[in-house]
């Protein structure tokens, strides 16, 4: 699904769930997280033309995501707050290579890789959570998932040439199989 | 206006005319720099419930804003790239006192300044340059710049009594004043 290389084990929402609160408040820092990257590279890439209308038009969505998920948070009458991060991204990003345009190539594919494992979390979340209104909520999200992978994907492909991308790509998601294998035992989306 | 302690002198829109390709790179650079400011105190304080979804939805609109500007670069046939910063903003963050609430409630009302002074320079935009079509186009954005100083200086009165707050205001606009009177004479929406 979404090349990524893993499959999350059978069971990943059954054991959610009764820590779906904090789940909630971890999901609600991962769209600002998201949104705080997309800023970033425009940042620090202002003179590559073609990423910051895209990167411009997936923070400002990943924005909006958060804004519904305080609320959801909100009307279940918690409070959202710091919560320590779980290590995925951190780890992710450790595969990096140094210069550019590699760098950015990867900084590309890993956003990608994390929106696609959001997306494969959110579609289990929507088949599984006991809660309806819950499920449906998760549902209606994990379509943008999936459309801000293909778009990092695109992005990179304006910086090389495709399969020199895809090779990267699947190089990069055995990275994110083995990160998120080795993920701590907290509620979190990407543990 | 807005609360600024001092005037644009007279003639800043002759004098940026001649540059108005580098003012224009220099407004794009400020959307995404407002933008950044706004995700950057999300980052910092996300446990001020009644700050998160104002300054989501001013982070979006900056975006949005950056788009635009974008669009009329491009549209001039110029490109967007690194330019050497005002040093208005570093300057006035000079000002931060160093403990909360003190900082944020100061970190809130000197984005208000600076969209106040944007919103001021805007306006002469509006009604003086030359091309009437820049000039609508500054028309057309400095409502939002009011609109924004009018959420920060209300998201700072959400954390002290409202005197306290307009008198910081007072103070910290006398700052502003210095700061963009002791400005480099280099073409920039804050110089």
């Amino acid at each position: 699904m979404l090349n990524l290389a893993s499959e999350t084990a059978p069971g990943w929402v059954d054991r959610i769930w009764p820590h779906i609160d904090t789940l909630l408040v971890d999901h609600a820092h991962c769209e600002k997280k998201a949104a705080g990257s997309a800023v970033n590279l425009m940042f620090r890439y202002p003179h590559i033309d073609a990423i910051l209308n895209p990167l411009s038009a997936i923070a400002r969505e990943e924005l909006e995501h958060f804004d519904l998920v305080l609320d959801v948070i909100r009307a279940r009458g918690i409070r959202f707050a710091r919560l320590e991060p779980s290590p995925y991204a951190g780890r992710l990003h450790k595969a990096l290579r140094p210069g550019d345009p590699g760098r950015l190539i990867d900084s590309l594919l890993i956003c990608a890789l994390i929106e696609a494992r959001s997306c494969e979390r959110m579609k289990l979340l929507a088949e599984g959570l006991p809660d309806p209104g819950l499920a449906a909520f998760y549902g209606d999200l994990l379509e943008s998932e999936a459309r801000h992978f293909s778009t990092y994907v695109h992005m990179a492909e304006a910086l090389a040439p495709r399969a020199d991308i895809q090779a990267r790509l699947r190089e990069l998601a055995v990275h994110e199989a083995a990160v998120i294998a080795d993920a701590p035992d907290e509620p979190r989306m990407h543990n």
